[in-house]
């Protein structure tokens, strides 16, 4: 069993990712391009990804890695769009800053320096811009990193809902640090770092068209502690991390189970969920699995160093419902299954449609 | 007179624009906030940069600059939000690209990658989408620079105009390159790489609001290799460079006037402007040196190499009309002085509303 892939077995990967590319027909866009499940896939790999052809995109993770005279620098972005721009236990410049870090501590990248991107609405309250804007100081300096440089635009009315923030980070990742979808290996034990689906549930009760009222906050935060407490405990068993934002951690571990063309196992029972979660889940059909979290990070780890990993997650303030949720396996091929409360299993597939849209 | 400032210095005079602060009082944004102009300034300076505060960002350029492991890291960002998408001379995506390209050039910063993130709006044509992604595909190659990462999100019809691009870049600057509005010096000569105002006057004639046809393209370029030339030509004798986008040329040097606390004197009757540019302004009554450009860079020389600057500038596809505009003096401090064709002066102030939105 390799414990990595060679650069060759990365560059075959990567051919075999191309023939197998979805095609996209769309003639139009429409809101599922933006749900982070099957649909974005196609529009990302059929059509953005072939157009700016080059490895490090192809590579499709969260995040670019760049060889910088001899140090390796991550590079990534994110747009904000979230509708409200304030919810339960949390904001758009929140959001903004967290949800950039979190990719960087995803790749094991101290992060270094983010920018920000404002598209601003005419009209727009100065009282709401502040707030946002104060929102992503006071969690950029949580996690110490400063925004260093920035640009505003401003659109018309009708053009904009009120406020679009891009982040962008880089960080620093240390020597010979090697994590991603192409580390994992059969066996490997899979973590969640916290309760699931808090974040879109959170949105989406936020908007008020439900007619459900639940005590839930977003778990917006950064999980660089997390990232980090992991990397110190098991150093190279730490095979792979990904935050579960858009498409949950489902999608997670069908973008895993695809590159690495292995199977997951999900131990349906063993997902740690909030009862307001279940609940909201129940009456509006939503599985959890697919639901965003805007704080919570998969990590793959060496099953014998699983327990250690678990005990180092759980003893972060972010960490302290980390739970084990599956393994990695041979089969099902590329595939994420589930294995049910009541002894049954499931093909846990990539999200179709998007039935919580703008949630970040 | 001091070639550059000392760390002290900088500090000092970060400490003097923090107490020369605009107030920032609107209670609503407007589309004036956008300008680049006095109003974008008040926001910027009067309430974005303390609520974010950090030495890198209240130095204001337009990117900002890291030490990473020994390395000088130039990081820059910028959204695209120009209407209409595609225009005579160029399209968004190229836009968007040599944007970012150029705020890192004017630093001296070898691009050395992008991120892109789109926020598309339901229901936009996936082929106009395509021809974007491919004109930043073409752009990207153009100048050698590949687009690593990326992000895509979607909102609902009306709430965002077809497409807006955000572009943030990584480039390198060379070990001791000292570069910026803190390195100018009193008796500077001024040069601009080439006709002014083409872009934004490009941009107003395609909207067909005005009863005016003009051959008129944008001059959206890359400016890498007019940086590469000044900086291989002169070398430490070039002082600072700023590409001239949004608020054109006046507006760039009011910013290098008001950071370095001296005085820019522009010759009127120097500076190279299109036929169709100055029939353009003068039936709108919009004077071109606030037009916006996407392919001009205005550089800050020692006198003495001022004319091997100019001339290594049009040796370059991009620089053939370059040309000297005018020189920095100790007086006016802080502003911009006109030296018209018939021999009276005038003062070119910072920019206040917009007369030209949503050109980039």
């Amino acid at each position: 069993m390799p414990r990595s892939f060679t650069e060759n077995e990365v560059i075959e990967r990567i051919e075999t990712m191309r023939r197998r590319r979805p095609d996209f027909k769309d003639r139009h866009i429409t809101m599922s391009h933006g749900s982070g499940g099957k649909a974005s896939r196609q529009l990302v790999e059929g059509m953005i990804i072939p157009a700016l052809d080059n490895p490090a995109l192809a590579l499709l993770g969260d995040a670019a890695l760049l060889d910088v005279e001899g140090s390796t620098i991550a590079l990534t972005t994110d747009s904000f769009v979230v509708s409200p721009l304030r919810f339960p236990g949390g904001s758009i410049g929140e959001l903004a800053v967290n949800g950039t870090v979190n990719d960087l501590a995803c790749l094991g990248a101290r992060p270094l320096a983010l920018s920000a991107g404002l598209i601003l609405e005419e009209g727009l309250s100065s009282d709401v811009l502040e707030a946002e804007v104060q929102a992503m100081a006071a969690a950029a300096r949580a996690v110490g990193v400063p925004v260093v440089t920035g640009d505003t635009k401003v659109v018309e009315r009708g053009k904009c809902d009120g406020l679009y923030i891009n982040t962008t980070g880089i960080g620093l990742v240390a020597e010979g640090r090697m994590l991603g979808p192409g580390y994992v290996r059969p066996g490997d034990t899979v973590l969640v770092s916290g309760t699931i689906g808090d974040h879109g549930m959170a949105i989406m009760l936020a908007r008020g068209e439900l007619d459900i009222s639940a005590d839930l906050d977003s778990d917006t935060m950064p999980l660089w502690d997390v990232a980090q407490a992991l990397m110190t405990a098991v150093g190279d068993d730490l095979h792979c991390m990904r935050d579960a934002t858009r498409g949950g951690v489902a999608t997670v571990l069908n973008e895993i189970a695809m590159t690495s063309q292995l199977g997951v196992i999900v131990r349906e029972d063993q997902l740690p969920l909030r009862d307001a979660v279940v609940g909201a889940s129940e009456i509006l059909g939503i599985d959890p699995l697919y639901v965003a979290n805007e704080g919570k990070l998969v990590a793959f780890v060496a099953p014998d160093r699983a327990e250690e990993a678990l005990a180092a997650v759980r003893a972060t303030p972010q960490g302290a419902d980390a739970a084990i949720i599956g393994e990695v396996a041979v089969e099902p091929e590329g595939r994420v299954l589930g294995r049910t409360t009541f002894g049954g299993h499931r093909i846990i597939d990539m999200l179709v449609g998007d039935p919580l849209p703008r949630i970040c």
